[in-house]
């Protein structure tokens, strides 16, 4: 347990939950009646405050808006079938936050206020935790910096805040999406596993060409030769071959270590499947299909956990899968959806109660 | 001429200028009475506005904060001896920064907003041009995304604003620079050619860990090999050989199209001077040093112009210098800053009258 922490709380006067139709929620769109706010300066964190949703009154030289330092998390909160509220893997967000913030030449933020804070914040606002069935809380954590002059250099000032979005069920229709042989979005040395929003910014145009051309989405590439694959859009991507799946590795930092990732590494190892992280060509993976040998592929993320890829184009070879084929996936999602419902065991430690 | 624009004029009532001391100062600290602010919205440009310099109230959820598209210019304008106040290339930066929106999937901005807008804004904080030698007024143009919502997609709408900054002489001690083996900036296909926040949030890290060396800023190369150079720090690199100046070429995308790299570039070949625009190698730069053949080098920028080079190590090599070499850089700082006193004819036509 972390220490008490002593934060400030302001309540609204009146929820606006009621103008809400908890039944249709779409990603992101909604957020709850209050937020988590923290202030970096002399370096230090302070005035830790929960309080009303509501803009920020910000310089327009924001350091932030200038110059980049901003990074963010995905977690979720689900209420279980008895009402009781639990975080998935808050702790593992945690670590990849403060990863990315170093990166970002950004302080640290400290566990009582990422998750003391996000536990009280939920604890608030835990009315808003839609109940039903693949229904969530989305939570954000986020931290930008806050120094007001233009020169570049780390900022000395940073607001942390926590922000919560009741999301309704994440059913993407099965993905169309195509190798990236154009636009790079990461490369050895860089920022690629770092969740700073330069990455999103920098990769939106891929995407927008690729939606021209058909696509939902694009599978990033090395800079070199796009060909060893990276990740798909926001999310790390498995292929299931015909005695193991293959998903690439971390070593070269230049993609998201996945939480929900690391989640399906673990059931699928559970399940006693032979799952290698490792580099993977993209010949290796044209080659399976030819020969059949590649059964299915799909992408794992907060907000989806599993989404399946109905086309993974290279160039003009294409190739389709369609419901029959995703089978392991489909087992995959079932394990994890059953261990949040509280249907498997949580052997990993990986709901945290609220 | 751009056509008249509709730009609602707000000032203020009592202005701050009588509070600053024009003779010390520091950069990008200070800001004039007034802003240019417009929106984006519906696919157009809207609410074309100068009014007193003010916080912007911007919700939590603001797109830039979590998904990193903005972009921004760096621009001088300045005072010559008889008070006419004029601008430094201002559509080199207009070409560029619509360069950036283009890659960062963000709307242009039209030269009757830009331009003429930054023209306008000027006019009416025109006392704020400081008119001593070496002083200037830094305009600061940048647009970001507004939308509030948490999907990742590109925003739908965005606020482009100009804020102007007081500066007193930039004279940098010479600097101590050293060449980058380890984190990488950029790489062919990515966004390193493009003002965006999230380049210099991403290259705080290695300017922090390199002056815990000694060294002022890092010398950038490719990803792959670390062996080709690109850009120092915020600058372009020029390097002096016996007969001829080379400079790392823009193909690949990876550097920024500097508007003072082209400036030193006109200007040498103005001098006669051999200037090569092409892949640079450490390699070739460490041969010229040893048989003495490397006379100088130097980086440009707006903030500086030029910035003589004390020390350029690589690994632990390093590459000396002193006032007695920069010979060819201080005469290519004393011809561009004669252009600007109107002491040297403007050939080019760089001067922009407000």
């Amino acid at each position: 347990m972390v220490a008490a922490l002593d934060i400030q709380v302001t309540k609204v006067e009146r929820s606006k939950l009621s103008e809400i139709n908890l039944d249709n929620l779409p990603f992101g769109k909604y957020f709850t009646d209050h937020m988590l706010e923290a202030e970096y300066e002399n370096g230090k964190w302070t005035n830790v405050e929960i309080k009303p949703y509501q803009p920020l009154l910000l310089d327009p030289s924001l350091a932030a808006i200038h110059y980049g330092q901003s990074i963010f998390e995905g977690i979720k909160a689900y209420k279980d079938a008895a009402g009781n509220a639990f975080i998935f893997r808050p702790y593992d967000n945690l670590k990849r936050f403060n990863l990315s913030a170093l990166r970002m030449n950004m302080p640290e933020v400290p566990e009582e206020i990422f998750i003391e804070g996000m536990r009280r914040l939920i604890e608030v606002d835990k009315e808003w935790i839609p109940g039903k069935k693949e229904h969530s809380l989305y939570i954000r954590p986020f931290m930008f910096a806050t120094d007001c002059m233009l020169g570049v250099r780390p900022s000395t000032t940073y607001k942390f805040l926590i922000i919560l979005s009741p999301t309704g069920p994440y059913f993407p229709r099965p993905m169309k999406i195509r190798v990236e042989e154009k636009y790079t979005r990461a490369v050895k040395g860089g920022v690629g596993f770092a969740k700073n929003a330069g990455n999103y910014g920098g990769s939106l145009l891929a995407a927008t060409e690729a939606q021209a051309e058909g696509y939902d989405q694009v599978l990033w590439t090395d800079a070199v030769e796009h060909k060893w694959l990276q990740e798909v859009g926001m999310m790390n991507v498995f292929f299931v071959l015909k005695d193991k799946v293959v998903t690439p590795s971390l070593e070269d930092g230049t993609i998201l270590n996945g939480v929900t990732r690391n989640s399906v590494i673990t059931v699928l190892k559970d399940m006693g499947a032979d799952v290698e992280e490792r580099p993977v060509h993209v010949n290796e993976i044209v080659a399976a299909h030819k020969t059949g040998e590649l059964k299915e592929v799909f992408g794992t993320g907060t907000a989806a956990t599993i989404a399946y890829v109905e086309t993974l184009a290279y160039g003009k070879y294409e190739m389709n899968f369609s419901e029959k084929d995703w089978e392991l996936s489909t087992e995959v999602k079932r394990r994890l959806t059953a261990i949040r419902d509280k249907e498997l065991p949580d052997t990993n430690n990986w709901l945290f109660n609220i």
